[in-house]
Protein backbone atom coordinates (compact mmCIF):
# COMPACT_ATOMS: atom_id res chain seq x y z
CA UNK A 1 0.00 0.00 0.00
CA UNK A 2 1.35 3.13 -0.86
CA UNK A 3 1.33 6.85 0.72
CA UNK A 4 -1.18 8.47 -1.30
CA UNK A 5 -3.86 5.93 -1.15
CA UNK A 6 -4.04 6.70 3.19
CA UNK A 7 -5.06 9.80 4.05
CA UNK A 8 -9.15 9.26 5.13
CA UNK A 9 -9.68 13.26 5.65
CA UNK A 10 -8.56 14.03 2.00
CA UNK A 11 -11.52 14.86 -0.51
CA UNK A 12 -11.05 12.11 -3.30
CA UNK A 13 -12.07 12.82 -6.89
CA UNK A 14 -14.70 10.52 -8.48
CA UNK A 15 -16.14 10.67 -12.30
CA UNK A 16 -18.70 9.41 -13.56
CA UNK A 17 -18.26 9.37 -17.03
CA UNK A 18 -20.96 8.56 -20.08
CA UNK A 19 -21.73 8.60 -23.34
CA UNK A 20 -25.08 8.99 -22.48
CA UNK A 21 -27.21 10.84 -19.30
CA UNK A 22 -24.74 9.39 -16.34
CA UNK A 23 -27.86 8.29 -14.81
CA UNK A 24 -26.93 4.91 -14.81
CA UNK A 25 -23.48 5.22 -13.64
CA UNK A 26 -24.28 7.75 -10.94
CA UNK A 27 -26.30 5.31 -9.68
CA UNK A 28 -23.77 2.48 -9.56
CA UNK A 29 -20.89 4.83 -8.48
CA UNK A 30 -23.16 6.48 -5.85
CA UNK A 31 -24.18 2.50 -4.72
CA UNK A 32 -20.31 1.08 -4.92
CA UNK A 33 -19.27 4.22 -2.57
CA UNK A 34 -22.22 4.36 -0.15
CA UNK A 35 -20.29 1.44 1.11
CA UNK A 36 -17.12 3.93 2.63
CA UNK A 37 -19.68 6.26 4.52
CA UNK A 38 -16.64 7.58 6.64
CA UNK A 39 -14.63 9.08 3.43
CA UNK A 40 -15.02 11.97 1.44
CA UNK A 41 -15.76 12.21 -2.14
CA UNK A 42 -15.84 15.20 -4.79
CA UNK A 43 -18.00 14.38 -7.78
CA UNK A 44 -18.16 15.35 -10.90
CA UNK A 45 -20.31 13.75 -13.98
CA UNK A 46 -19.03 13.81 -17.50
CA UNK A 47 -22.59 13.43 -19.36
CA UNK A 48 -22.28 12.73 -23.49
CA UNK A 49 -18.63 12.02 -23.53
CA UNK A 50 -19.60 10.48 -27.35
CA UNK A 51 -16.08 10.77 -29.25
CA UNK A 52 -12.61 9.86 -29.03
CA UNK A 53 -11.94 13.75 -29.04
CA UNK A 54 -13.82 14.31 -25.67
CA UNK A 55 -12.33 11.25 -24.31
CA UNK A 56 -8.65 12.34 -25.15
CA UNK A 57 -9.67 16.10 -23.56
CA UNK A 58 -10.73 14.60 -20.22
CA UNK A 59 -7.87 12.27 -20.02
CA UNK A 60 -5.91 15.64 -20.24
CA UNK A 61 -7.89 17.31 -17.33
CA UNK A 62 -7.67 13.75 -15.09
CA UNK A 63 -4.04 13.66 -15.36
CA UNK A 64 -3.13 17.61 -14.78
CA UNK A 65 -4.89 16.52 -11.35
CA UNK A 66 -2.74 17.32 -8.67
CA UNK A 67 -4.28 15.74 -5.75
CA UNK A 68 -2.26 13.51 -3.76
CA UNK A 69 -4.01 10.39 -4.69
CA UNK A 70 -5.46 9.48 -7.55
CA UNK A 71 -9.18 9.93 -8.92
CA UNK A 72 -11.59 7.28 -9.34
CA UNK A 73 -13.37 7.05 -12.69
CA UNK A 74 -16.77 5.03 -12.93
CA UNK A 75 -17.66 4.69 -16.56
CA UNK A 76 -20.15 2.97 -18.88
CA UNK A 77 -18.66 4.15 -22.00
CA UNK A 78 -19.45 1.82 -24.39
CA UNK A 79 -17.35 2.13 -27.85
CA UNK A 80 -14.14 0.20 -27.52
CA UNK A 81 -11.47 2.72 -28.39
CA UNK A 82 -12.80 5.19 -26.41
CA UNK A 83 -12.70 3.16 -23.54
CA UNK A 84 -8.94 2.50 -24.78
CA UNK A 85 -8.51 5.45 -24.69
CA UNK A 86 -9.70 6.00 -21.58
CA UNK A 87 -7.76 3.15 -19.68
CA UNK A 88 -4.35 5.32 -19.90
CA UNK A 89 -5.96 8.25 -18.09
CA UNK A 90 -4.21 8.17 -14.62
CA UNK A 91 -6.84 7.08 -12.49
CA UNK A 92 -8.35 3.72 -11.08
CA UNK A 93 -10.70 2.76 -13.49
CA UNK A 94 -13.92 0.76 -13.25
CA UNK A 95 -15.04 0.28 -16.44
CA UNK A 96 -18.94 -1.26 -15.95
CA UNK A 97 -19.29 -1.73 -19.63
CA UNK A 98 -15.91 -3.54 -20.38
CA UNK A 99 -16.31 -5.82 -17.40
CA UNK A 100 -19.19 -7.46 -18.20
CA UNK A 101 -20.06 -6.92 -21.66
CA UNK A 102 -16.91 -9.72 -23.03
CA UNK A 103 -18.69 -12.33 -20.41
CA UNK A 104 -22.13 -11.82 -21.72
CA UNK A 105 -21.06 -11.83 -25.25
CA UNK A 106 -19.38 -15.05 -24.72
CA UNK A 107 -22.71 -16.52 -22.45
CA UNK A 108 -24.97 -15.56 -25.25
CA UNK A 109 -22.72 -16.13 -28.10
CA UNK A 110 -23.51 -13.11 -30.01
CA UNK A 111 -21.35 -9.77 -30.54
CA UNK A 112 -22.44 -6.71 -28.52
CA UNK A 113 -23.51 -4.11 -31.22
CA UNK A 114 -21.62 -1.23 -29.52
CA UNK A 115 -24.20 1.12 -29.91
CA UNK A 116 -23.70 4.29 -27.84
CA UNK A 117 -26.14 4.24 -24.78
CA UNK A 118 -29.61 4.47 -25.04
CA UNK A 119 -30.41 3.16 -21.58
CA UNK A 120 -32.43 6.23 -21.15
CA UNK A 121 -33.57 7.50 -24.37
CA UNK A 122 -36.98 7.51 -25.74
CA UNK A 123 -36.38 3.96 -27.51
CA UNK A 124 -38.14 2.27 -30.30
CA UNK A 125 -40.85 1.04 -28.20
CA UNK A 126 -44.18 2.25 -27.00
CA UNK A 127 -42.80 2.83 -23.31
CA UNK A 128 -41.33 6.17 -23.43
CA UNK A 129 -44.83 7.31 -24.68
CA UNK A 130 -46.35 5.16 -21.96
CA UNK A 131 -44.43 6.84 -19.42
CA UNK A 132 -44.98 10.35 -20.44
CA UNK A 133 -48.99 9.17 -20.57
CA UNK A 134 -48.48 8.76 -17.24
CA UNK A 135 -46.88 11.89 -16.03
CA UNK A 136 -50.34 13.72 -17.48
CA UNK A 137 -52.80 10.97 -15.84
CA UNK A 138 -50.92 11.54 -12.52
CA UNK A 139 -50.95 15.66 -12.87
CA UNK A 140 -54.36 15.36 -14.00
CA UNK A 141 -55.52 12.77 -10.97
CA UNK A 142 -54.16 14.32 -8.43
CA UNK A 143 -55.43 15.19 -4.79
CA UNK A 144 -58.65 13.87 -6.13
CA UNK A 145 -59.07 16.87 -8.51
CA UNK A 146 -61.26 14.47 -10.46
CA UNK A 147 -62.75 10.50 -10.04
CA UNK A 148 -63.76 10.93 -13.80
CA UNK A 149 -60.65 8.71 -14.74
CA UNK A 150 -60.02 6.87 -11.75
CA UNK A 151 -61.45 3.36 -13.62
CA UNK A 152 -57.93 4.49 -16.05
CA UNK A 153 -56.05 3.94 -12.85
CA UNK A 154 -53.27 0.67 -12.07
CA UNK A 155 -53.53 1.86 -8.42
CA UNK A 156 -55.16 4.76 -5.93
CA UNK A 157 -53.16 5.91 -3.51
CA UNK A 158 -54.45 6.92 -0.61
CA UNK A 159 -53.43 9.09 3.08
CA UNK A 160 -53.50 11.96 4.82
CA UNK A 161 -52.43 15.28 3.57
CA UNK A 162 -48.75 15.76 2.72
CA UNK A 163 -48.56 12.01 3.19
CA UNK A 164 -46.36 11.63 0.08
CA UNK A 165 -49.12 10.78 -2.10
CA UNK A 166 -48.21 13.28 -5.03
CA UNK A 167 -44.60 12.77 -5.35
CA UNK A 168 -44.90 9.12 -5.15
CA UNK A 169 -47.06 8.70 -7.80
CA UNK A 170 -44.85 11.18 -10.01
CA UNK A 171 -42.38 8.60 -10.22
CA UNK A 172 -44.62 5.50 -10.42
CA UNK A 173 -45.24 7.38 -13.91
CA UNK A 174 -41.95 9.16 -14.69
CA UNK A 175 -39.92 5.81 -13.85
CA UNK A 176 -42.38 3.01 -14.81
CA UNK A 177 -44.97 3.82 -16.78
CA UNK A 178 -47.45 2.90 -13.62
CA UNK A 179 -51.31 5.20 -13.90
CA UNK A 180 -51.28 6.36 -10.54
CA UNK A 181 -53.80 8.67 -9.26
CA UNK A 182 -54.35 10.12 -5.70
CA UNK A 183 -57.30 10.66 -3.56
CA UNK A 184 -56.93 12.76 -0.21
CA UNK A 185 -59.00 11.68 2.93
CA UNK A 186 -60.71 14.58 4.91
CA UNK A 187 -62.64 15.72 7.85
CA UNK A 188 -65.90 14.59 6.24
CA UNK A 189 -64.73 11.05 5.65
CA UNK A 190 -63.01 10.83 9.48
CA UNK A 191 -66.04 12.18 10.37
CA UNK A 192 -68.64 9.22 8.82
CA UNK A 193 -65.77 6.50 9.03
CA UNK A 194 -66.36 5.59 5.69
CA UNK A 195 -64.63 5.75 2.24
CA UNK A 196 -66.07 7.82 -0.06
CA UNK A 197 -68.23 5.99 -3.16
CA UNK A 198 -65.91 7.28 -5.77
CA UNK A 199 -62.93 4.72 -3.48
CA UNK A 200 -65.26 2.39 -2.28
CA UNK A 201 -66.77 1.16 -5.87
CA UNK A 202 -62.84 0.79 -6.43
CA UNK A 203 -61.62 -0.59 -3.29
CA UNK A 204 -59.11 -3.56 -5.06
CA UNK A 205 -56.95 -0.54 -6.55
CA UNK A 206 -56.41 1.41 -2.90
CA UNK A 207 -52.97 1.55 -1.58
CA UNK A 208 -52.50 3.75 1.73
CA UNK A 209 -49.76 5.59 3.23
CA UNK A 210 -49.19 4.89 6.46
CA UNK A 211 -47.43 7.60 8.45
CA UNK A 212 -46.33 8.73 12.26
CA UNK A 213 -48.22 11.85 13.60
CA UNK A 214 -44.79 13.18 14.92
CA UNK A 215 -43.63 13.18 10.74
CA UNK A 216 -46.80 14.45 9.91
CA UNK A 217 -47.30 17.51 11.97
CA UNK A 218 -43.98 18.04 11.23
CA UNK A 219 -44.20 18.02 7.86
CA UNK A 220 -46.74 20.01 7.71
CA UNK A 221 -45.71 22.59 10.19
CA UNK A 222 -43.60 23.66 7.61
CA UNK A 223 -46.33 24.15 5.10
CA UNK A 224 -48.52 26.02 7.49
CA UNK A 225 -47.17 27.07 11.09
CA UNK A 226 -48.78 26.96 14.19
CA UNK A 227 -52.66 26.10 12.34
CA UNK A 228 -55.03 23.78 13.60
CA UNK A 229 -54.33 21.49 10.64
CA UNK A 230 -50.70 21.05 10.99
CA UNK A 231 -51.10 20.57 15.00
CA UNK A 232 -50.02 17.08 16.67
CA UNK A 233 -53.57 16.60 18.03
CA UNK A 234 -55.19 17.05 14.36
CA UNK A 235 -52.04 14.47 13.15
CA UNK A 236 -52.69 11.98 15.82
CA UNK A 237 -56.29 12.27 15.34
CA UNK A 238 -56.00 11.70 11.21
CA UNK A 239 -53.80 8.93 11.76
CA UNK A 240 -55.63 6.91 14.12
CA UNK A 241 -58.80 7.03 11.86
CA UNK A 242 -56.97 6.50 8.71
CA UNK A 243 -55.37 3.27 10.51
CA UNK A 244 -58.89 1.98 11.38
CA UNK A 245 -60.23 2.62 7.67
CA UNK A 246 -57.22 0.98 5.93
CA UNK A 247 -58.12 -2.23 8.65
CA UNK A 248 -61.94 -2.07 7.93
CA UNK A 249 -61.35 -2.34 4.11
CA UNK A 250 -58.82 -4.76 4.38
CA UNK A 251 -56.55 -2.12 2.11
CA UNK A 252 -52.60 -2.97 1.48
CA UNK A 253 -50.36 -0.36 3.16
CA UNK A 254 -46.59 1.31 2.91
CA UNK A 255 -45.20 2.78 6.26
CA UNK A 256 -43.77 5.61 4.69
CA UNK A 257 -42.08 7.72 7.79
CA UNK A 258 -38.54 6.97 7.06
CA UNK A 259 -39.17 6.26 3.09
CA UNK A 260 -37.94 7.62 0.10
CA UNK A 261 -40.45 8.09 -3.12
CA UNK A 262 -38.33 5.58 -4.47
CA UNK A 263 -38.48 2.92 -1.83
CA UNK A 264 -42.81 3.87 -1.98
CA UNK A 265 -42.86 3.23 -5.25
CA UNK A 266 -40.93 0.33 -5.37
CA UNK A 267 -43.29 -1.52 -2.83
CA UNK A 268 -46.24 -0.81 -4.27
CA UNK A 269 -45.33 -2.14 -7.77
CA UNK A 270 -46.44 -5.68 -6.17
CA UNK A 271 -50.18 -4.53 -5.43
CA UNK A 272 -50.81 -2.80 -9.00
CA UNK A 273 -54.30 -3.49 -10.73
CA UNK A 274 -53.00 -4.60 -14.30
CA UNK A 275 -55.78 -5.85 -16.28
CA UNK B 1 -19.88 -23.18 -26.24
CA UNK B 2 -22.95 -25.86 -25.28
CA UNK B 3 -25.82 -25.83 -27.57
CA UNK B 4 -27.99 -24.51 -25.07
CA UNK B 5 -26.55 -20.92 -25.23
CA UNK B 6 -27.09 -20.81 -28.72
CA UNK B 7 -31.00 -20.31 -30.16
CA UNK B 8 -31.55 -16.88 -30.87
CA UNK B 9 -35.42 -16.66 -30.73
CA UNK B 10 -35.78 -18.11 -27.31
CA UNK B 11 -36.74 -15.63 -24.44
CA UNK B 12 -33.69 -15.63 -22.23
CA UNK B 13 -34.95 -15.52 -18.33
CA UNK B 14 -32.88 -12.28 -16.62
CA UNK B 15 -33.33 -11.58 -12.95
CA UNK B 16 -32.29 -8.66 -11.39
CA UNK B 17 -31.89 -8.90 -7.60
CA UNK B 18 -31.32 -6.02 -5.25
CA UNK B 19 -31.70 -5.78 -1.30
CA UNK B 20 -33.15 -2.62 -2.07
CA UNK B 21 -35.28 -0.63 -4.79
CA UNK B 22 -33.32 -2.23 -7.74
CA UNK B 23 -33.50 1.03 -9.51
CA UNK B 24 -29.64 0.72 -10.12
CA UNK B 25 -29.46 -3.02 -10.84
CA UNK B 26 -32.04 -2.52 -13.23
CA UNK B 27 -30.47 0.44 -14.87
CA UNK B 28 -27.06 -1.27 -15.31
CA UNK B 29 -28.56 -4.55 -16.39
CA UNK B 30 -31.21 -2.64 -19.22
CA UNK B 31 -28.06 -0.76 -20.01
CA UNK B 32 -25.43 -3.78 -21.03
CA UNK B 33 -28.31 -5.88 -22.37
CA UNK B 34 -29.39 -3.05 -25.03
CA UNK B 35 -26.10 -4.10 -26.44
CA UNK B 36 -27.81 -6.91 -27.58
CA UNK B 37 -30.48 -5.85 -29.50
CA UNK B 38 -31.51 -8.67 -31.24
CA UNK B 39 -32.03 -11.54 -28.68
CA UNK B 40 -35.19 -11.85 -26.53
CA UNK B 41 -35.28 -11.24 -22.96
CA UNK B 42 -37.73 -11.94 -19.88
CA UNK B 43 -36.95 -9.32 -17.29
CA UNK B 44 -37.73 -9.86 -13.57
CA UNK B 45 -36.79 -7.72 -10.98
CA UNK B 46 -36.66 -8.85 -7.32
CA UNK B 47 -36.59 -5.81 -4.91
CA UNK B 48 -35.96 -5.98 -1.05
CA UNK B 49 -33.78 -8.95 -0.92
CA UNK B 50 -32.52 -8.01 2.60
CA UNK B 51 -32.58 -12.14 4.42
CA UNK B 52 -30.82 -15.16 4.15
CA UNK B 53 -33.97 -16.63 3.62
CA UNK B 54 -35.16 -14.42 1.47
CA UNK B 55 -32.18 -15.51 -0.91
CA UNK B 56 -32.71 -18.90 -0.84
CA UNK B 57 -35.83 -19.24 -1.84
CA UNK B 58 -35.09 -17.42 -4.60
CA UNK B 59 -32.35 -19.77 -5.68
CA UNK B 60 -35.12 -22.86 -5.28
CA UNK B 61 -37.08 -20.79 -7.79
CA UNK B 62 -34.18 -20.28 -9.97
CA UNK B 63 -33.28 -23.73 -9.90
CA UNK B 64 -36.29 -24.92 -10.80
CA UNK B 65 -36.23 -23.15 -13.89
CA UNK B 66 -36.75 -25.44 -17.16
CA UNK B 67 -35.72 -23.61 -19.59
CA UNK B 68 -32.84 -24.59 -21.88
CA UNK B 69 -30.50 -22.03 -21.03
CA UNK B 70 -29.52 -21.21 -17.64
CA UNK B 71 -30.72 -17.61 -16.39
CA UNK B 72 -28.78 -14.18 -16.27
CA UNK B 73 -28.60 -12.40 -12.91
CA UNK B 74 -27.70 -9.10 -12.50
CA UNK B 75 -27.21 -8.96 -8.51
CA UNK B 76 -26.42 -5.48 -6.41
CA UNK B 77 -26.53 -7.77 -3.20
CA UNK B 78 -24.26 -6.18 -0.10
CA UNK B 79 -23.69 -8.56 2.25
CA UNK B 80 -21.42 -10.87 1.86
CA UNK B 81 -23.34 -13.71 3.03
CA UNK B 82 -26.06 -13.61 1.04
CA UNK B 83 -24.01 -13.13 -1.70
CA UNK B 84 -21.99 -16.48 -1.28
CA UNK B 85 -25.57 -18.09 -1.33
CA UNK B 86 -26.96 -16.46 -4.30
CA UNK B 87 -23.55 -17.74 -6.22
CA UNK B 88 -24.60 -21.16 -5.93
CA UNK B 89 -27.64 -20.71 -7.96
CA UNK B 90 -27.67 -22.18 -11.22
CA UNK B 91 -27.47 -19.29 -12.96
CA UNK B 92 -25.32 -16.81 -14.77
CA UNK B 93 -24.21 -14.44 -11.94
CA UNK B 94 -23.03 -10.43 -12.35
CA UNK B 95 -22.30 -9.78 -9.25
CA UNK B 96 -21.82 -6.02 -9.62
CA UNK B 97 -20.79 -5.47 -5.77
CA UNK B 98 -18.50 -8.27 -5.63
CA UNK B 99 -17.01 -7.40 -8.43
CA UNK B 100 -16.02 -3.96 -7.37
CA UNK B 101 -16.03 -3.63 -3.59
CA UNK B 102 -12.70 -5.60 -3.24
CA UNK B 103 -10.68 -3.78 -5.17
CA UNK B 104 -12.04 -0.40 -3.98
CA UNK B 105 -11.34 -1.59 -0.55
CA UNK B 106 -7.94 -2.07 -1.99
CA UNK B 107 -7.42 0.92 -3.44
CA UNK B 108 -9.36 3.17 -0.46
CA UNK B 109 -7.65 1.10 2.19
CA UNK B 110 -10.90 0.82 4.23
CA UNK B 111 -13.33 -2.22 4.79
CA UNK B 112 -16.78 -1.82 3.04
CA UNK B 113 -19.41 -1.44 5.67
CA UNK B 114 -21.58 -4.11 4.05
CA UNK B 115 -24.67 -2.17 4.75
CA UNK B 116 -27.53 -2.66 2.76
CA UNK B 117 -28.20 -0.75 -0.06
CA UNK B 118 -29.44 2.64 0.53
CA UNK B 119 -28.63 4.84 -2.86
CA UNK B 120 -32.45 5.62 -3.05
CA UNK B 121 -33.18 6.28 0.55
CA UNK B 122 -34.08 9.30 2.09
CA UNK B 123 -30.81 9.92 3.72
CA UNK B 124 -29.06 11.03 6.69
CA UNK B 125 -28.77 14.17 4.89
CA UNK B 126 -30.92 17.10 3.87
CA UNK B 127 -30.88 16.29 -0.20
CA UNK B 128 -33.86 13.91 0.10
CA UNK B 129 -35.97 17.00 1.72
CA UNK B 130 -33.99 19.53 -1.22
CA UNK B 131 -35.87 17.03 -3.58
CA UNK B 132 -39.25 17.00 -2.58
CA UNK B 133 -39.15 20.76 -2.41
CA UNK B 134 -38.21 20.80 -5.48
CA UNK B 135 -40.86 18.70 -6.96
CA UNK B 136 -43.57 20.80 -4.70
CA UNK B 137 -41.77 23.92 -6.61
CA UNK B 138 -42.08 22.41 -9.97
CA UNK B 139 -46.03 21.44 -9.19
CA UNK B 140 -46.31 24.70 -7.98
CA UNK B 141 -44.73 26.62 -11.03
CA UNK B 142 -45.88 24.95 -13.68
CA UNK B 143 -47.36 26.44 -16.78
CA UNK B 144 -47.19 29.99 -15.82
CA UNK B 145 -49.80 29.38 -12.95
CA UNK B 146 -47.79 32.10 -10.83
CA UNK B 147 -44.40 34.44 -11.65
CA UNK B 148 -44.59 35.05 -7.41
CA UNK B 149 -41.60 32.94 -7.21
CA UNK B 150 -39.46 32.59 -10.19
CA UNK B 151 -36.35 33.95 -8.39
CA UNK B 152 -36.15 30.62 -6.58
CA UNK B 153 -35.59 29.04 -9.82
CA UNK B 154 -32.22 27.68 -10.69
CA UNK B 155 -34.26 27.99 -14.37
CA UNK B 156 -37.02 28.00 -16.11
CA UNK B 157 -37.85 26.37 -19.10
CA UNK B 158 -39.80 27.94 -22.02
CA UNK B 159 -40.95 26.10 -24.76
CA UNK B 160 -44.72 26.05 -27.04
CA UNK B 161 -47.66 24.21 -25.31
CA UNK B 162 -46.98 20.41 -25.43
CA UNK B 163 -42.91 20.31 -25.91
CA UNK B 164 -42.47 18.46 -22.62
CA UNK B 165 -41.71 21.08 -20.31
CA UNK B 166 -43.03 19.64 -17.44
CA UNK B 167 -42.33 16.23 -17.14
CA UNK B 168 -38.92 17.63 -17.59
CA UNK B 169 -38.97 20.21 -14.58
CA UNK B 170 -40.97 17.38 -12.63
CA UNK B 171 -37.53 14.83 -13.44
CA UNK B 172 -35.07 17.73 -12.62
CA UNK B 173 -36.56 18.36 -9.41
CA UNK B 174 -37.02 14.43 -8.82
CA UNK B 175 -34.03 13.28 -9.67
CA UNK B 176 -31.52 16.31 -8.82
CA UNK B 177 -33.51 18.42 -6.86
CA UNK B 178 -33.24 21.24 -9.36
CA UNK B 179 -35.66 24.07 -8.51
CA UNK B 180 -37.36 24.32 -12.16
CA UNK B 181 -40.34 26.97 -13.57
CA UNK B 182 -42.03 26.73 -16.19
CA UNK B 183 -43.75 29.48 -18.76
CA UNK B 184 -45.27 28.92 -21.73
CA UNK B 185 -45.31 31.23 -25.05
CA UNK B 186 -48.74 32.30 -26.28
CA UNK B 187 -50.26 34.13 -29.19
CA UNK B 188 -49.53 37.59 -27.35
CA UNK B 189 -46.19 37.14 -27.26
CA UNK B 190 -45.40 35.56 -31.12
CA UNK B 191 -47.46 38.39 -32.19
CA UNK B 192 -45.99 41.39 -30.09
CA UNK B 193 -42.54 39.24 -30.73
CA UNK B 194 -41.28 40.02 -27.31
CA UNK B 195 -40.66 38.25 -23.88
CA UNK B 196 -43.28 38.57 -21.41
CA UNK B 197 -41.80 41.17 -18.81
CA UNK B 198 -41.53 38.43 -16.14
CA UNK B 199 -38.98 36.30 -18.50
CA UNK B 200 -37.37 39.27 -19.64
CA UNK B 201 -36.67 39.89 -16.04
CA UNK B 202 -34.78 36.85 -15.50
CA UNK B 203 -33.17 36.18 -19.11
CA UNK B 204 -30.27 34.68 -17.61
CA UNK B 205 -32.20 31.88 -16.08
CA UNK B 206 -34.21 31.09 -19.52
CA UNK B 207 -33.57 27.78 -21.51
CA UNK B 208 -35.65 26.94 -24.15
CA UNK B 209 -37.16 23.99 -25.81
CA UNK B 210 -37.25 23.34 -29.45
CA UNK B 211 -39.10 21.02 -31.23
CA UNK B 212 -40.15 20.38 -34.83
CA UNK B 213 -43.43 21.74 -36.05
CA UNK B 214 -43.86 18.49 -37.56
CA UNK B 215 -43.77 16.27 -33.96
CA UNK B 216 -45.52 19.45 -31.63
CA UNK B 217 -48.37 18.73 -34.60
CA UNK B 218 -48.81 14.77 -34.10
CA UNK B 219 -48.25 15.39 -29.77
CA UNK B 220 -50.90 18.07 -30.17
CA UNK B 221 -53.37 16.10 -32.46
CA UNK B 222 -53.80 13.26 -29.32
CA UNK B 223 -54.80 15.43 -27.03
CA UNK B 224 -57.20 17.96 -29.56
CA UNK B 225 -57.92 16.27 -32.67
CA UNK B 226 -58.52 18.26 -35.84
CA UNK B 227 -58.29 21.74 -33.77
CA UNK B 228 -56.72 24.83 -34.94
CA UNK B 229 -54.48 24.35 -32.04
CA UNK B 230 -53.14 20.86 -33.13
CA UNK B 231 -52.76 21.90 -36.82
CA UNK B 232 -49.73 21.85 -39.07
CA UNK B 233 -49.63 25.32 -39.98
CA UNK B 234 -50.35 26.18 -36.44
CA UNK B 235 -47.15 24.46 -35.25
CA UNK B 236 -45.06 25.86 -37.72
CA UNK B 237 -45.77 29.52 -37.07
CA UNK B 238 -45.28 29.05 -33.65
CA UNK B 239 -42.45 26.95 -33.81
CA UNK B 240 -40.67 30.05 -36.19
CA UNK B 241 -41.46 32.65 -33.78
CA UNK B 242 -40.62 31.10 -30.75
CA UNK B 243 -36.79 30.08 -32.86
CA UNK B 244 -36.53 33.96 -33.73
CA UNK B 245 -37.14 34.78 -29.68
CA UNK B 246 -34.26 31.83 -28.78
CA UNK B 247 -32.39 33.54 -31.07
CA UNK B 248 -32.78 37.76 -30.23
CA UNK B 249 -32.36 36.99 -26.77
CA UNK B 250 -29.55 34.41 -26.90
CA UNK B 251 -31.71 31.69 -24.83
CA UNK B 252 -29.69 28.43 -24.61
CA UNK B 253 -31.70 25.63 -25.97
CA UNK B 254 -31.90 21.67 -26.35
CA UNK B 255 -33.68 20.17 -29.36
CA UNK B 256 -36.15 17.67 -27.92
CA UNK B 257 -37.78 16.46 -30.82
CA UNK B 258 -36.07 12.82 -30.58
CA UNK B 259 -35.20 13.13 -27.09
CA UNK B 260 -36.57 11.58 -23.83
CA UNK B 261 -36.80 13.85 -20.49
CA UNK B 262 -34.20 11.83 -18.86
CA UNK B 263 -31.97 13.41 -21.92
CA UNK B 264 -33.28 16.72 -21.69
CA UNK B 265 -33.04 17.51 -18.44
CA UNK B 266 -29.41 16.11 -18.45
CA UNK B 267 -28.48 18.18 -21.05
CA UNK B 268 -29.70 21.05 -19.09
CA UNK B 269 -27.73 20.49 -16.26
CA UNK B 270 -24.73 22.96 -16.86
CA UNK B 271 -27.08 25.73 -17.68
CA UNK B 272 -28.54 25.87 -14.00
CA UNK B 273 -28.67 29.85 -12.70
CA UNK B 274 -26.95 28.64 -9.17
CA UNK B 275 -26.60 31.48 -6.88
Amino acid sequence: MIMEECDKNMKRQVYFISDSTGITVEALGHSLLSQFQELKFEYITLRYIDSLNKVENLCQTINENEDEARPLIFSTLVDGQMRAKLSKANAHIFDLMGEFLTPLEEILNTQASSALGHTHGQGPDKHYEHRMDAVNFALLNDDGITTKHLDRADIILIGPSRSGKTPTCLYLAMQYGVYAANYPLVEEDFELMRLPNALLERVDRLFGLSITAERLHQIRELRRPDSEYASLKQCRYEVSQIGILYRENRIPTCEVTQRSVEEIATRILPHLHLP
